[in-house]
């Protein structure tokens, strides 16, 4: 038992997969929800999910010792606006939002001094969403990173600390970094690849000399990676980039500038450039996979297929 | 029995697949195979592929009814032209080659008119190389485009329609196209797809704030799949880049347009912009799944997270 009692602000996939794994972990007691939607209050009361289930946020975090804010990035600074005279002194608030410098700020300036406020962000998900999708395993050997306050008070660090043996109870790898570097990290290995995703996608979808129904009949030979990838929760995304902003336009230039380099040395014939960055590539790929990151097996050409 | 004698002149991962999938449908009896490499042509040899095994193309492609050539695109010129003298009169010839414009008029050039020239593409694979990476399954419910010359003569549309049988004898869906609009259509499903994965991996090893181990620890948010990708073979991709380089150009320039402006669409906060585009290629995804070229199924965060 970690945390007698669990506020879970926001009941999506991330939202139902805490508490399902918190529950199997036995590391809380009493589970309370706050869910905006009528639609989701009645699912997750079917599922079974809460003890108390509520469209009331101050409701929902009354006497709870950890609240985890499951919001959209741009929805936590209303949402802790209406926890905060709830809360109980010496509670752990924590969120599982995808920015970290933005979503700090955020809930810095609404929640009382007396909470201790640790942001986190678990690098979990599927393509699904709503209280349905959730499910235990989740975050077993999935990051959860944390952006603690740099602060030294034994308190504070103690329910830091306390925090992180919640995560590892449910089977994460922790791990701590500042906020700032957080979204960087992410700017590359996530919100570039999702902008990047979307709008060739889109790209494709505007072609007047391809037909979509023949982007979608050949997309085995790299498209289709990139469709999935496209289809994640739009409002999550927008928020994203709109909090983002300074880390992923920083990237975006840097990729926009290779990019350039690469298609000038396409028009120049350039091969020798091309193989060299492709060798490059394939070598970074096979540091991902030596780290376990991944299996190398053959996929036997079902789901997906490499050669063009 | 479609060809009692095949010939294959390269022979990795889809040259390899080509001869066990012919042999495993039974429509082939006698196989010959030629390489380049001493090491490739040990391999063949132990795994039992072939009843020639030989590094000299004319010697492979004598008295074969089917020629298939498995080279990378840029060396299919020459390879043409050493299998020319030696071919027998009414053999068919293809190839399996991403482009097939530069492929056509290289084939062409070297061949005798005495061959039936039917240019062709299975869009199948995985990651893997080389003879040992070949399987019997590989073309199975995959698409082989075939790309024909614009030609009525009956002995010609003969031998198109009996290739066409033995890639369905194989498992393949086959489809006819023309030569240009193929190289269109795969610049945009697969060839654009696969530069910008290589773009983005090797603008994400050049960072300076963030390590290449951050970028593998934390690629499960997206970055992984552009990972996989970004490692196909360097020969192979530096040439369908360099022969397709009007399409890919084509394609690349309005891919960029599309990514300024959402670039611009973020740094002014054109929240509205960002959703409508993720609500479409959200949609093309449906399309996708619903046509039942991939399955819809959660993949339990095991493989892959889309949660950032």
């Amino acid at each position: 038992m970690i945390y007698p009692r669990l506020a879970v602000i926001g009941c999506g996939l991330i939202g139902s997969s805490t508490i399902l794994a918190a529950r199997a972990a036995g590391v809380v007691r009493e589970v309370a929800v706050a869910d905006a939607s009528a639609e989701h209050r009645e699912q997750i009361k079917a599922l079974g999910y809460a003890d108390l289930v509520t469209g009331d946020i101050a409701e929902a975090v009354a006497g709870a010792d950890l609240v985890v804010f499951a919001v959209p990035v741009m929805a936590m600074g209303e949402a802790a606006r209406a926890a905060a005279p709830a809360l109980k002194p010496g509670a752990t608030v924590t969120d599982v939002g995808s920015v970290k410098g933005a979503v700090m700020d955020a809930l810095s300036a609404a929640l009382p001094e007396t909470a201790f406020l640790v942001p986190g962000h678990p690098i979990a998900g599927t393509e699904q969403s709503g209280p349905a999708a959730g499910f235990a395993e989740l975050f077993d050997k999935r990051w959860v990173i944390l952006t603690p306050r740099p602060c030294e008070d034994d308190a504070y660090l103690e329910a830091v600390q306390r925090l992180a043996d919640f995560w590892s109870a449910v089977g994460a790898n922790v791990e701590r970094m500042d906020a700032a570097h957080h979204d960087l990290v992410l700017a590359v290995t996530s919100h570039l690849p999702h902008l990047i995703a979307y709008n060739i996608v889109g790209t494709a979808a505007d072609l007047e000399e391809v037909t979509q129904a023949e982007v979608m009949k050949y997309s085995a030979g790299g498209f289709r990676d990139f469709t999935r990838i496209a289809a994640s929760d739009p409002t999550m995304w927008r928020d994203i980039f709109l909090t983002n902003k300074d880390a992923v336009l920083e990237i975006l230039g840097r990729f926009t500038e290779d990019l350039q380099a690469l298609s000038r040395a396409i028009r120049w014939g350039e091969g020798d450039k091309l193989f060299e960055l492709f060798t490059r590539t394939r070598a970074i790929r096979r540091g991902i996979v030596a780290a376990g990151q991944e299996s190398a097996e053959p996929n036997f050409g079902r789901d997906r297929g490499k050669h063009p």
